[in-house]
């Protein structure tokens, strides 16, 4: 059985300005991969109502799981939620078990629950919340789509929280090997490799390091005997 | 006049996978802001055909420009250039004016043109060549899409070829001011300020340091005195 698809969607004026630099997307692809979930692409969309409603519908239709990322914070451009629920047409209001968590938190901190803050309780109809440990204020499931923060430690803290809810598939396995040799040079007996192993898939990654070309060439699949095998084969390709 | 828009499309399994981080996004993102060009929306999909395809057309028909990083090399995974003539049905083939290219670069090298790298001389009808300085293997440009190599180092170098080709826009500026107070205190007065520059963009982007919470606010124009006004104005709202 093939193993469950998911997307990723980071919702991202500041990476699409060039300010800041996502972490978001390599933290979860390494967390999916291993979970035997295949990430079959990831989008960055502005900060803007319809990019977003239109990009989580075009997602959660398409693969199995949408990842979101950012925008669900106390400020006046944390719209994903309201976004999210539009995207399902659902409605969204602040929820008692939401702000019974944001309470909570607030009062051992002896901060004030202002409107803003409360914001962050808006959570769309049916939706499941998501744990948030590092700050309180929680994401959320919603059909297929999980909400989250963007703040790489509430990120990750929440990929936590839901990864061991979802059903993975085998965990995708790779080995590689460097070849101090151009990818021209690797590329003829690679493709006779790879098409002798269908069932894995080989990527070449071309490096240069002090002048010299070189090539990483990768293989994945499921099976770690094809896996040896095929490494086997490259091995006795590119000696040395 | 707005400035014009684009997006970015990785292709890119080793992304998805984990195994390597995108690099080429965050520099396209800060090459883009300078020359005036709005980056939209950027996707990183697998190195399969109907993926390439679909966003290549999706894209190109929505934004002023797309931007492809990766799968333009010599190795049977590097697919990138056959699926762009196809999403604008174009013929594809070695085409002459590469092929010269890398004959002169290879001769140079006293490395042979086998038929893997005579591959990278593969360019769609009617699309104009863009320079490689690194390592020759030109990209190109196919009606609004500029077709890159995922090689940091090269993408960038063509970069510097194509965007000096494009007319920009203004650029846009941003100021930012880091408030050592939470986000959930800031959101308030943040959201009147924004209210009364509905010109200029205002972001919110929350930090936990030492275990104090503060927020970075970003403000975005393109009208330097508007900017220098609304800082003033975050400036005495939220003082020291």
């Amino acid at each position: 059985m093939p193993n469950p698809t998911a997307a990723m969607l980071v919702i991202g004026d500041e990476i699409l300005s060039g300010r800041t630099r996502d972490a978001n997307m390599h933290h979860l692809a390494q967390a999916l991969t291993r979970h035997g979930i295949d990430l079959c692409e990831a989008r960055v969309v502005r900060d803007r109502e319809e990019a977003i409603v239109d990009a989580v519908r075009a997602l959660s239709g398409a693969f199995d799981h949408v990842f979101t990322s950012g925008g669900i914070g106390p400020t006046h451009d944390d719209i994903t939620a309201d976004c999210v629920a539009r995207a399902f047409d659902r409605a969204i209001d602040v929820r008692d078990d939401a702000r019974a968590i944001l309470e909570a938190h607030y009062d051992r901190q002896q901060t004030e629950l202002n409107e803003a803050r409360l914001r962050m309780a808006r959570i769309p109809e049916g939706a499941t919340l998501i744990d948030n440990p590092v700050s309180a204020a929680p994401g959320f499931t919603l059909e297929n789509v999980h909400v989250m923060a963007g703040v790489p430690a509430i990120f990750e803290a929440m990929v936590a929280s839901v990864l061991p809810t979802l059903t993975g598939g085998a965990p995708m396995l790779s080995q590689s090997l460097q070849i101090f040799r151009g990818e021209g040079d690797v590329a003829g007996p690679l493709r006779k490799l790879a098409e002798a192993y269908p069932d894995l898939s080989f990527g070449s990654y071309p490096f240069q390091r002090q002048g010299a070309y070189g090539s990483n060439v990768v293989v994945r699949g499921q099976d770690p005997g094809r896996l040896d095998e095929a490494m086997a084969e490259l091995h006795r390709l590119f000696p040395g």
